[in-house]
């Protein structure tokens, strides 16, 4: 099997502008990355492939195989798994609460697809053990694209249920998960940027230095 | 063991008024109500106690014993829990995404106090095999009190890790969740109340009807 992950860090993560400047958001973004690799060698997954726009955009340390590729995520991931015969996982770059012990259960599943969905209908990570019968459906309600493509396809369907890989970070809001329940780097950077805001409502997050709106 | 919910239906669930009028929002968390004693009672949990300031405002057809008592959440818990001896399941009733099978995953646990987080911060779901030794502390949050609390009181905490079991719907974007991934009565009366906007972000809900700010 093979793991690969779309990343784009150039004006990355548009709806935290309200709470990051544009620098911070880039950093943000490298930093979940750098968190989702690190899960992924973990538990010896070494055959990892980051699809980038702008294959300088990565970090020299991030032991990968980068495709430079700035076409549409569709087609791009589309183009990719009508080259493999092998298993593929799609893990999305922005979620740092993900644990390696969450892949080895999507990895060992038996299910012909695996999906984690995302918040409002996302997906965040997608298991496919037949790329070659898939294609991609990312933005929108893609959950339910992925369900139905995978239908029409009759392929078999497993629903991973888990908060902590079904968080990705996209709002302000799901700072507050990553503080609450992150550790890795992405939560010290995110710590560092941010206290938690107590009412009889949710926990809101309070940026310690506040940022003129981009 | 017993479960107890926690339960208010009076004007409840403000944070919703932007889309639903007060008699709206009444006849929803009974809905929710309904949905997750079905969800305990599936599994053969009959040992029900539902906490509630009016008793008249649980349906005859719930089959529970009702508690009055309209002293504050935090209040009438640990007074409920003070006087009990078995494990105590305590859902709130706010959780129509919650299938059985995490109830009989969460009961089977064998920590001391097991704790399904809610969004931002919150409790959904605590199981606390023995509750004299526990005191809850609802509000803010209330993830980090009921850690906090279990580790003063040297028990073993299991966080357990599900989607479904830590979406409760208190905000509007919470319903989006219900649309996509419910499927009991409250996810019924949703749907005939709202639609599902796409966008290249999360999918929001459309009032099929607009109403009036309350």
């Amino acid at each position: 099997m093979r793991a690969v992950i779309p990343y784009k860090k150039e004006n990355a993560k548009s709806r935290l502008s309200t709470v990051m400047t544009r620098e911070q958001r880039e950093t943000f973004v490298e930093k979940m990355l750098l968190d989702v690799v690190a899960t992924l060698n973990e538990g010896g997954i070494r055959n990892l492939d980051i699809i980038t726009p702008k294959a300088c955009d990565v970090k020299k340390e991030v032991k990968a195989n980068i495709i430079e590729d700035d076409t549409d995520l569709n087609d791009c991931l589309n183009e990719y798994l009508s080259q493999k015969e092998e298993p593929i996982l799609i893990i999305m770059a922005d979620l740092p609460l993900v644990k390696f012990s969450h892949i080895k259960d999507i990895v060992a599943s038996k299910a012909d697809v695996t999906i984690v969905p995302g918040k409002g209908g996302g997906t965040n990570i997608l298991f496919i053990r037949k790329p070659e019968n898939f294609r991609v459906k990312y933005y929108g309600s893609s959950f339910e694209n992925h369900c139905m493509i995978a239908a029409q396809q009759k392929l078999s369907i497993r629903v991973y249920d888990s908060f902590l890989a079904s968080t990705d970070i996209d709002e302000p809001q799901d700072i507050t998960e990553l503080l609450l329940h992150g550790q890795g780097i992405a939560k010290d950077y995110a710590e560092r940027r941010f206290g938690k805001t107590e009412s009889k409502g949710r926990v809101k997050i309070s940026p310690f230095n506040e940022i003129l709106m981009s």
